[in-house]
């Protein structure tokens, strides 16, 4: 296998769990629990004699390699897989396998089953995720650091705050999941033209039954060409690489040679430059979630599902959402390993701070000084003496202090632990939203 | 301007009221907006005085063109826009203006704002075309027509029920927008660094007087840097333009001249064919959904922002959002224009799904003789009469009352009205889901 | 594996060829060609022993599951690869391996040798379906056919010549391999920085003699962190997947149940519908070069490639382009079995054409009165018999001669194939473009 | 407006000379000029009155608000847009304006030489950024600086070399332009389906002498469905404004507070941090060039154009390819500012290699000892010394010759400008292969 699926690059990119959720072999069990169901379910309702229910269940799911050919030719699983089902099964309940169905009953219910799985995974790697940074948001509080704004120092943050807005969006995507695992993993049950006919008056309750059976919802229509559901699904999905991709992304800023604020433990070596220490797991974060972002794209252009059924639509989100979920869980594992590895430099945060003249107090000087002279004429002199400190290195309270006798309490407004605002309260704010998860 | 936002084409692709909720002048309105909720609500905790805060109320906003040149230099406009209107106030008052707030604070409160506005016009739409939709669905209940599955005429369906399966998503699209608005119509209250140093203590109280003024949402922490909600506004919007794009994707397939199920009062002329009945309207919504999927990964990617702000990331969602919006705005009036001049053509429907010799109901045919025989034998006989239907042109049932003489009610089975399953209970329960809205 | 890459879906997706010209072990095979090619151009130099370059060449390549941690910490592969190598060779050829390259190197060098392969793969097919169209072309040059403009019958074409315009983006883009390959298939030799310090002077004579060896050509800079090859390379394979993608379209739209004008041996089944005859593999084209078209945005991204060397644009390529890649090729199998199983239907052709009152003649009917009264008045005249035929089904000719008796040649102007102008030419021009190749 | 054509943005994302070039009022002249060259050639060619062909060169194009409405109703501009030209000929001549053509020829035609003024607008800037950069290249042949590659310090490069490496891509692309032209910029001319029916034999002498008067090539075939030439333009167009995204993405992170090595004169303000430099020309790069990436998928997936002539992909290319165009045509702009604004700081690069304790050495280091001792050894003694100088902060150098005694060169492993390679035969290659345009 090839590109983001390598082998080769599976450390990097793969996520063996997610992979296993979503295989071939996954997804045929999960065939056979979908037919499972609507037999059970149909059973239940006189349908289908019990035996040939029972026959159903318990049958083994056929191997991948037995239904390659057949799926090439019709476009789809299900039919080979009905077939080989059909073969093993004694003449007198075969009929009752698939009883009504349409392949895409069974492929879109099965897909959810995967996709449940799926959730489940990420779900607790996302909670372990969470709880990392509220210890490091926690951990943190008083770590001053200077905020980067369009890649300029600008005023003091606490590595605290940083992680604990690194951790809001986590807790927003959390939050969603019940909703979400309502709305998305549905069961589908409309036979071939979305009109139930083969499934007869009935229908609505097998449904109902095949949701109870499988754990999934409901839905009050066919849903074969509304595919705002999966597109809903990789839109949490890209949300969650994105907020990671946001985070891996500044790790690899603030673990630059230049700024070194964030060493990484085992980072990864360079083939001829024995000194490097290559951001490895946050690139490899970042590219997954780039070309999720991307891949984005291409699930919402399949929402456009032409009439009842569209082999291409169709056909464009089996390629794309599994590839979706692997990222995002492949983020996952990623992250989990970046934050393990993380080492806060609180010394070199502070450094940076200084290093730069001090420049980062200048809005609250101007603020300060405010209370003696006019805003504006205390606007001017902090920018006279900010340039004075860029073109001369020396520091801004000492150069400011030269040129103003305003009485100010000069310790404090240089001191960035004194300058960080509600940096506390906001990281309580964080940590409360976690908590109430 | 060009390209989508041609004026040429602005019947095509363009939202007059879309592009004035999002425009410059409306930009600047909910810039001011926001600087006076601001000051209002320093002003109500006493950190401002109210003769500051009413004279900033009272301001006119700035022209475009005098802040373009500082747009340009700054890489926002609220640098520009807040000195302009400082030279506006009174000196004693001046100071009070944007009071420890960053740029990026006012313009993600106005952008809110504009998105206010945008999803208060899609609303009133969406609404509108759900009612047309829900009438058509009333109106044909009895219209029998071929379901099409992978571009192939499958078994009959009706068109109440086509019309109820593209109600569905839009549905669910109205019954989320409160939430939304919740989650994503926001004031950002940060200052320069997210840490609210120079709002004070109180920023948190000032935050909620400002949300309340303005009718937005508090959000727990500043969000400078935390671009969920922005994805999650574009994704609605994009399944939006998304389900109505399959909507005129149907369209465009059904009134083709050799299906002619659908026909378009004033459809689209050809320079030298005037037979021609383009399906304009159509068209354009389907590109414009198509150019939506695209743009949606652009936004994703956007999620991937810097550090404590990111002006490329930024500026990224700044091109890129409105675009959505606009398009999914065209959507819409292009679908209103596209129902109105819908007609439907029931003879043509019924003569199509004759046409091919009435294999549509080789299905419900094997059902009915599975009862007289085993099942696999009933489908063996279906299919050799389907193939001689294909080959010959006779009718199937004619077909098959040549090669068997199980007394089945042949009449009834190729009634395609007698066919379509649930479709009638189906349409209720989307008329149902429509109606609890 | 999941998504594109699944076994399941591999008769519908896959590429057996180009998945093993760009697996993990042709790429560690590409890597040590690559290496013992840097040995041996420096052996030829005096650089290097001549017994260590050929100890390196005599090597065998490691496997990739030894490979996979390394690759994990390193974030890309070489640095491990050459340390299983040097643990391999006698510590007096060990330091010369890899000597004064860096990973980059090595491994572009290796991807440029698997897209070589890739090439020629491609290559082949397109020759074997640029043959398919050309007789399609030269067979069908009689067999009239509606042209479709805008989802309308506009007036005739002949099939011959739309398998001519199929044709003609293959023949562009043949025509573009070898300058194509000479831009795109370099060495890349620029050592850690780029700068081939560790190199020493000769390393441009190093890398011509290198690409000597591996038949790629020269870079007068290295290239790391410019990516427009990669980009070219993609564009070329995402126009290719795309002109057959709109081949596969034209097919799908023909293979309707109503149009009927081309048949597909062996198409594939539905489970529940026997007479359907699903376009399984012009989906699966469909698929795929939608799929591609939304890899090229990614691709395109990944030129944004930071400093000397960013791993996350790096990263993105190796997902991307492979996919890009494995995706044309699964195109071209695709496509090549779609021809082998297409069976125009002429007589249908002309049905369709005839079906809808013969509006088709028009224009060339307007055209012909023009020359017995004013223009604007033939048109009027067309017009308005136009809209009977529409509302009475009366065929066009019929209509207009009870409504004029210029004499014209009715029998000429009702002919289709009298009346598709230079197809003939056209196709010849198309077949001479091909033959010039 | 909106989004990235918002007039306050424009000096950000605009480009008024790209935008004239594809307003509408230019489009209405290019199809002007494309009727009137129609009309001259069939009157060479004695099928059109000269007198014709010359009343229809003297007509002055109608307004576009004139044509907005008909534009909506037909889904393209031609068929008003000549109604409208028609209704200002006297009678005798209006017969033989458009005589023949189709919609899609003009406006595919005009869209040529529409976009043949742009490739010359964005040559002559293409040229001013490559003198740029050659200058630059010549001028900091001798100063050095870091290399980073994943986002680190690497070994040393040259600032000029950094420049040769930014010129290279735009070198390649200048010299494509004329074969892009040649193959891109081409006359339409097909008719009604694309057969020629309506011109007649002579259509190919006609459309060879429109060639001739527009300045445009001829195709061999119309093109109407053959989109790969508008997909070439756009990866020329994205492959540019990439290059240029890649440098001035290296601006920012070089402009970067704790990097410092670039200064930008005039950059951009904060409106609550004087001090602020904030990269905004260099911002708006990256911004543009990211959207473009993402348009260059959409405009990959027009290519799936179905049939003779495809509504809503040719649409969706009026909507991408010129947003496309005008992008990188701001992004010219930008990076022509941003280099006129550029102040690199060679102290400070020297600064910053210093003071990661000469780590860049390392491998300089490693190959010398490697001619003492066995280069194992020699490897490991190096990354013994690193890890040393990365916990104490003593300089390398220091740091091994405490550790051996092997008489080296260290002042001269120590000197960077002696580290730097091939940095200066490499500039010469660059500023070569740029003066061999």
């Amino acid at each position: 296998m090839i590109g983001a699926q390598s082998p080769l690059l599976h450390g990097l990119f793969g996520d063996a769990e997610v992979e296993a959720a979503l295989s071939d072999a996954a997804l045929l069990a999960a065939l056979l629990e979908a037919e499972a169901a609507l037999a059970a379910a149909q059973a239940e309702l006189g349908l289908v004699p019990t035996a040939a229910a029972e026959a159903i269940a318990a049958l083994d799911r056929p191997e991948t390699e037995d239904l390659v050919a057949a799926t090439a030719r019709d476009g789809v699983v299900v039919p080979g897989f009905v077939a080989a089902l059909r073969a093993r099964l004694p003449a007198a309940h075969a009929a009752y396998l698939h009883l009504g169905a349409t392949s895409q009953d069974i492929l879109d219910t099965a897909v959810c089953l995967q996709h449940r799985a799926v959730l489940d995974i990420l779900e607790g790697r996302l909670r372990s995720v969470m709880e990392s940074l509220a210890r490091l948001a926690e951990a943190h509080r008083g770590t001053v650091m200077a905020a980067r704004t369009r890649h300029q120092q600008a005023t003091p943050t606490s590595f605290g705050l940083v992680a604990a807005e690194w951790l809001m969006p986590l807790v927003r995507l959390a939050g969603k999941l019940p909703a979400l695992r309502d709305e998305v993993l549905r069961v589908s049950l409309g036979g071939g033209s979305g009109t139930q006919a083969a499934l007869g008056p009935q229908a609505p309750a097998i449904a109902a039954r095949m949701a109870a059976r499988l754990g999934l919802a409901e839905a009050p229509l066919p849903w074969h060409a509304q595919r705002d559901g999966m597109l809903e699904l990789g839109g949490w999905l890209v949300q969650l690489s994105g907020a990671l991709g946001k985070l891996a992304g500044d790790v690899i800023q603030l673990a630059q040679t230049e700024v070194g604020e964030l060493r990484l433990a085992g980072a990864g070596g360079s083939s001829t430059m024995p000194h490097k220490q290559n951001p490895t797991a946050a690139e490899a974060v970042v590219t997954l979630a780039r070309a999720n972002a991307h891949r984005l794209g291409a699930l919402a252009a399949a929402q456009l599902h032409a009439q009842q059924r569209d082999g291409t639509a169709w056909q464009l989100e089996w390629q794309v959402l599994p590839e979706i979920a692997q990222a995002s869980g492949g983020v996952l594992l990623r992250t989990r390993d970046l934050l393990a590895a993380l080492q806060p430099q609180p010394a070199r945060m502070r450094a940076n701070l200084e290093s730069s003249g001090g420049l980062w107090a200048a809005e609250a000087i101007a603020f300060a000084l405010a209370a003696h002279m006019p805003r504006a004429e205390a606007k001017a002199l902090v920018a006279a003496a900010c340039r004075e400190t860029v073109a001369t290195g020396t520091p801004l309270i000492a150069v400011l202090r030269r040129h103003t006798d305003v009485p100010l309490d000069w310790d404090r407004l240089g001191d960035p632990l004194a300058q960080v605002g509600n940096a506390e309260p906001l990281i309580d704010a964080a940590l409360a939203a976690h908590a109430a998860l």
